[in-house]
């Protein structure tokens, strides 16, 4: 069985040295924030999830879930316990505001403990993680009485949250939603129709569930301009905040998937369930796109999850398998052979882990930070700054962070050769479930359209220049520090490639939409790796400060000097792809495929 | 369910256009393969995969095989009446020798047939695909009379082959073995030992299994140059042809793995069971890897298959399936959205499949070509320069199209979006089955280590540098040709940075073999890549001499146009990973993963 530890003395790295935490200790909630509480938890948060569970992992993939008759839904063995045991140690109020219960602390820390969490267990960790993005959505858009009713339970995640959008003849685009509101005229609606591939939609985990659903009043307009937002509980909640009669939302049946067995995926019926609106009428997209954002963090962290917990495996089998001698002769000479990792094609793959790790790490971490900025900075500028930085490198977090996460979960599973191929070792899970984090929340397309046609031009470019403008200095405040030349001069071609493509695509994706969604795909790419490209600059800029007598702080240069030479060349390929246009890309005819 | 049409048109033009099978009818074989058989034979091979094993791919995948007590192995429903179909129709003979029963047709034809077994079911396709192998290590290495009395029904594939290698404590590292082999007098040996991940080493479909077994004979010398190869066939055959007792050669388990769950991945017991010695003593490499030679290139043949297959059914999705408009205005105005197929980033998935598939198809049959003038040319100097190719494209078709075909297969699911993630539309069946080819018969690192430790050395570089000049010659003869252009030029580029690395590998891995290892995956890369673009510069070529009413022809020039743009530009990172060097590969401590 595989095992994962957190990966705490990285995650201090980033806290402690790289985002220097104690220096927002201005920032409410920060002020709680001390380095040793920080340390504490992350300590608590890795013990839970690595003897709580990660041996749930695999029971969770074997068994799966199972739907009942009467529709109800039992969770793999050990499910309930472990989820009660998270609740009742108060894990999900870490960053919930005091009003609902919560502690108050920097979201980034709950984050931290996600992505914990997600590696050890991620079907299950998609459960707390879901009711959490739905808790914010009801906290952004709902009235003060749904907040009252549904928020504390929410918060301590007691009771579940889902998200209820895809529609059989719709995922991507919501606006072909079919599922009906009709009014009650006692500020309740009755919902009626099918939502599909709903994550945790019925469960035995919680004594309630609560469902946002996008739905379409009565005589609302066609298209996205007519989709609102419904709070749908499984037992309604009663004034005194008692559970009532047991609501028409029910669980038709799971879907059979290639991974997150553990997790329920449920075809959920509305059958005249009482809702009840979060928000503006016909606004429901709007408060949808709160918890969208939210998830889209959160899946982004799915992916790099899997591959920090497939690189642990990995090199634990590496150090433990002999196999072949050194090309430059024994190094285990009283072994019948070398352990793999001398080889150095073992050792590439093995690097190329650990520098997108680290690197996505401190680049999801650094953009959470943003999102605690964003709204309790006292400084408007820096709000603003935030807000845009978060809204530029949500879907670069969610497409690159799985797309790559992906990808080096499989080169984990690479490194095991045929063990890595049979369940038992475990990495064929982390690949199955890593999997599904390029689809959910928005394919990565869709996110790459989403930074392409949305966000690079939100406010006349303002967030990526202002990227790029940060970059410079950084380039420009280290041009003279010999130790920094390998990571300034890598960075320095990368961000000159990323603003070529950035030019290009104003340039002539204007003029033809076609040319920004054929190139989409390879400027998210670009992006990704050139972000990356700068925050491992900026933390190898920190570990030459603190190197030391802790070899840490080397390895992490080392590391970092092998992303920008054997990882961060890839900018050229994807400005190349990018600037054929789309003439290529369309010039078959859709028959003729 | 998937569907699985033999793409037949697509053979067609490699076999008859491009590689012009007619002008070898002076070969052996060849004077009987006239267009109208080949055909004829694709024809109704690509029904028997459509209709017979197809339909089986996911009842096997369900299902799986069974291991009961008495240790015998039953294959899913229908496996076995499919299979006795197969040799009924003497599919498996149309290639193999006359003298053993066969019809003496060009391997090349067989290959086109396994592809479309592989494609239509890939662990059913093992079965017959292993026996396939393990057949010609008998006639390469086997006595006459071993020949006579294995041939016939190995031949035909009323008896199965499998290849028993893998022991628990070695799986590349040969050397290791343990099994032991003590002769017994008579010619025969007592074979005792346990191999694991035996496919096929146990099933109900033959009425003999023929294993074809590593083992070292009592004082052979340590390592590799101890090891001896048996046949150890299950049923004992008597003299006259007939079986005889059950030998000692026993499936003591099963493997629970990713996928190919159709195929049975036996722990195999050998207690002191009988075997007979293949070739001579400790000479037993040699003719395996004949066996594994071939075995690699049909690995590579079925990363492909599961490449094509999903990029068939991710075309009928994006035809289908309805969501948003596309960016130039809506393109079927009479329905809610337009189908997926018009958004450019859907067609950029698609195109790389179709670029990647058509590509690696030519240049796997292209290859399969010198197989059989390697053995059937009149002319020595085309026998010398067949060899030299087999063996230099071996390991870049076993890693390159298994690598480039899990990729495109992901890229297939990704087409779905959801609907990938689910079991029903099969997509994520392909990507699982499909997983094993990157890391069975020689993971992808070690194919690596072949091209760069020993294909492009051997014999002073004589096969890369012919490669090398024969790309010159048709860049010289095409380069004032204006259709060709975007060809000549874009392989100019790749051919001037493969021979660039190649030179590199040459002055650099000697000194350091490190430097060669570290570097080993991306020139594999980047010779598959300039490889496939050569191919692809050959074949339009052809297209536009062709060029005419058939749109075939038209959309073969875009195609290639397509790679040419779209996915060559990637050799120019891989050159630059590769002239690093070991030092940022190997620079951090083995302890400090």
């Amino acid at each position: 069985m595989p095992r994962y530890d957190a990966p705490i003395r990285d995650m201090q790295f980033i806290l402690h040295d790289f985002l220097s935490l104690q220096n927002y200790s201005n920032l409410p909630g920060f002020e709680d924030a001390t380095p040793d509480l920080i340390d504490a938890i992350l300590e608590e948060s890795g013990k839970f999830a690595k003897d709580v569970l990660a041996p749930l992992n695999m029971v969770g993939d074997t068994q799966g879930c199972i739907r009942n008759n009467d529709g109800s839904v039992k969770t793999p063995d050990g499910f309930k316990q472990a989820y009660s045991q998270m609740v009742e140690n108060g894990w999900p109020l870490l960053s919930k505001t005091p009003e609902m219960g919560g502690q108050g602390l920097p979201h980034i820390l709950q984050m931290a403990c996600s992505e914990m969490t997600s590696s050890a267990n991620m079907a299950f960790g998609m459960y707390p993680g879901l009711t959490a993005g739905a808790y914010e959505a009801l906290m952004e858009g709902g009235s003060d009485e749904l907040k009252q009713k549904y928020g504390p339970n929410m918060a301590a995640a007691k009771w579940a949250g889902t998200m209820n959008l895809t529609e059989p003849q719709c995922g991507t685009d919501l606006g072909l939603i079919k599922t009906k509101a009709v009014a009650q005229g006692d500020s309740s609606y009755k919902i009626t129709g099918q939502k599909i591939w709903i994550s945790g939609g019925e469960q035995d985990l919680t004594e309630n569930i609560i469902h946002l659903v996008l739905a379409r009043i009565e005589g609302a307009p066609d298209g996205i301009r007519g989709i609102s937002l419904f709070v749908v509980p499984k037992f309604i909640v009663n004034d005194d905040g008692s559970l009532g009669a047991r609501n028409l939302a029910t669980c038709g049946g799971l879907e059979e998937k290639m991974g997150i067995h553990g997790n329920a995926t449920c075809v959920m019926n509305f059958d005249g369930a009482s809702g009840w609106l979060v928000g503006e009428e016909n606004k429901g997209m709007r408060t949808m796109f709160v918890m969208m954002n939210q998830a889209r963090l959160g899946v982004g962290l799915q992916g790099l999850s899997q591959a920090e917990v497939a690189y642990q495996n990995a090199v634990d089998f590496a150090q433990d398998r002999l196999q072949m001698r050194s090309l430059k002769g024994p190094v285990a000479p009283d072994k019948p052979a070398d352990p793999i990792i001398v080889h150095p094609d073992v050792r590439r793959m093995l690097m190329d882990q650990k520098a997108f790790i680290e690197g996505a790490r401190a680049f999801a971490y650094w953009t959470a930070l943003f999102g605690d900025l964003q709204h309790k900075s006292p400084d408007e500028k820096i709000r603003e700054s935030a807000e845009d930085y978060m809204a530029l490198m949500t879907p670069v977090i969610k497409a690159f962070l799985t797309d790559r996460g992906h990808k080096m979960t499989n080169e984990a599973q690479q490194v095991l050769g045929g063990s890595g191929f049979t369940k038992e070792w475990g990495l064929e899970q982390f690949v199955r479930d890593c999997r599904i984090t390029l689809i959910y929340e928005g394919t990565n397309g869709i996110q790459a359209l989403d930074l392409v046609g949305r966000k690079l031009a939100a406010n006349g470019g303002r967030a990526v220049f202002r990227f790029f403008a940060e970059m410079d200095d950084f380039i420009g405040s280290n041009s003279d520090d010999a130790d920094m030349a390998p990571f300034i001069e890598g960075l320095t071609l990368a961000k000159t490639q990323l603003q070529e493509g950035t030019t290009w695509l104003m340039q002539n994706g204007m003029s033809d939409f076609n040319n920004a969604g054929a190139g989409s795909t390879d400027y998210l790419q670009l992006f990704g790796l050139t972000a990356l490209g700068y925050i491992w600059s900026k933390m190898a800029k920190v570990a030459f400060e603190k190197r030391g007598d802790d070899p840490y702080y080397d390895d992490k240069i080392t590391t970092g000097k092998y992303y920008m030479a054997r990882v961060l060349p890839e900018t050229g390929s994807h400005l190349a792809k990018l600037k054929t246009g789309a003439e290529p890309v369309m010039a078959l005819a859709a028959d003729r495929f």
